[in-house]
């Protein structure tokens, strides 16, 4: 089924207002789940409606909870999400971080007591279209096991970063610290294929070609070792350590607990290139950058070069031409949070 | 032959001195380099001290270059090293940036027209030992090819970032983006070893199993695949875009045409605790996530999971207690040093 990006972020907007969510809210989170969607990183849209549902309904997450200031200067916000959605509260204090870089050549927000944010690019991307460099980033509950190591000891840290260019709209890479996304053991899975055995551990820690163990709490596998490993290890520095959340075990991501929540963290920092060159000289030597990279000539087997964020702008215009095509997960899960608004509505 | 830690600095000072180094500056290159090789990152120690000498006879580095303010706010500093080393112009501007830092949550720097500048951790470190937070990266000629691409476009762009403890000194990582370090390739073809096809392309894009290629400009891969072009990036548009130094193709490290310079751009950026929990529970909370991810128990073959940087701060204290055992190549190169600074003097 394809729907149009309108209708479903209308769509989604519905389903958070039965939700108790407030409207400027329940806008920012049909905007961050859509764009992703939108932009073919569908494990990260409208796939997790339903989840913040369950969670607010298990009183896990507050609906409606406003973000507070905790510590404030020219370009700093400590902030935390009150135990509310972590998107509402990241959208919002990024806002207000951006107004802050325009008159900084940097500036680092941080926020505690949050949970699940979405893509971390869609905030990345919000500075870039202010003419910005963005770098945004959370940490999650344990995931992924530290390099040497066989439990799941550190979370798999999204971290992302944009950069606007002129002819070329923004360079955006977004990424986690696991060797493969878990939607790829899935797809594996699906198609009764093997994995290569470095890819992840069993729960025991023990080496598999089993896509199956993802659904047995498998543990992931950082990627290049101890380089994907100390990437996580800096995004829980600027996350757990620096935002005063949850570090590591101390993060619940999907909180379901009444009364608690699951403290997650994240970190934005905004670069002014007015600061150094200008924001134009700044925006050309993006599109020099990115035309020098696409002159590479291509290895065998693959038809060009591609910046970092070239397929997501490819699919989001495709989105915006002709709608969305769901993947199937999207379809359902997006199906369930209709009926638990629907019955939560009725209450 | 061991050395003791100080000989070897006033052995790099002399060498420094008698090519026209100011002594504030020998005594720089000679801290950044020993530093490295206490660390046990050889590759990045006084080997390269001969290199650095060549390009000054080239005439393609000034000896004695200060680093030029191009513009500067409350906490922010764009510099050009002016042609000169990449050492001092990094000290010397981190020391100016570190002091905005303190009255400030974030600040950042950035340096042109500058040459290689040692390991990016060392200034990184420069950082935690104030308590801060610090990261720092540096462009390179290119290297390293983009994902999907079968030449060298981009450099190896290294990055590096460091976060102090307590009982645990630091949080120390600092990588480059290549599946593996040049090094590596070198002991497998002296051990006369074939190597897996996706560490390496031939200058001609082709898939080999030889490390000796290594030898015949061969394009080292990013590590995993995308992720690592994407941090490649990163370092690029934090570097050559924003410092407005040479992008990619143009920059020209090592280099030894008189009258130009390698046009080399680095970035650093420090983050403040005092402006979000302080520093005493920051040190706190560094020490709580280094004791928790090195309770992870190990895999198998492996003794303990270790901390980024926990086997640098070793080595170091190893070096401080017993001396520094070189390399063979770090001692071929030192002695070239030697021999060129003893020809320089008596022109």
């Amino acid at each position: 089924m394809r729907r149009s990006v309108d209708r479903l972020k209308s769509d989604v907007v519905s389903i958070c207002r039965a939700y108790g969510m407030p409207a400027a809210d329940a806008e920012m989170i049909a905007d961050v789940l859509v764009t992703t969607d939108m932009r073919g990183v569908h494990s990260h849209g409208v796939v997790r409606l339903a989840r913040y549902l369950d969670c607010i309904c298990a009183g896990g997450i507050k609906p409606a909870a406003t973000p507070v200031t905790l510590n404030e200067s020219a370009n700093s916000i400590m902030a935390s999400a009150d135990g509310g959605l972590g998107i509402p509260a990241s959208v919002k204090v990024m806002r207000r971080l951006l107004d802050k870089a325009a008159d900084n050549a940097i500036a680092i927000a941080t926020i505690s007591h949050s949970d699940h944010y979405g893509a971390a690019g869609y905030y990345a991307m919000m500075a870039a279209e202010r003419g910005f460099v963005g770098f945004s980033m959370s940490n999650t509950c344990p995931l992924v096991a530290p390099a040497g190591g066989r439990a799941a000891a550190i979370g798999n840290n999204p971290f992302a970063y944009a950069a606007p260019g002129r002819r070329h709209r923004a360079v955006l890479f977004d990424v986690c610290m696991s060797r493969v996304a878990a939607g790829k053991l899935v797809i594996a899975a699906e198609a009764g294929k093997k994995i290569p055995t470095d890819w992840i551990l069993t729960k025991d820690g023990k080496a598999t070609d089993d896509p199956n163990e993802i659904w047995h709490d498998a543990v992931m596998l950082p990627f290049a070792e101890h380089k994907g490993y100390g990437f996580a290890t800096m995004v829980e520095t600027m996350t757990g350590v620096l935002a005063m959340s949850g570090m590591l075990s101390g993060v619940h991501s999907w909180n379901t607990r009444p009364g608690s929540d699951a403290n997650t963290g994240h970190c934005f920092v905004v670069v002014n290139p007015a600061f150094f060159g200008g924001e134009d000289a700044f925006r050309d030597r993006i599109d020099a950058m990115v035309d020098e990279l696409k002159k590479c000539p291509a290895a065998d087997g693959v038809d060009e070069v591609l910046y970092p964020g070239e397929l997501e702008w490819r699919r989001e215009a495709a989105a915006l031409r002709d709608g969305i095509e769901l993947p199937e997960a999207s379809e359902k899960e997006l199906a369930r949070a209709a009926a638990m608004a629907a019955t939560h509505s009725a209450l």
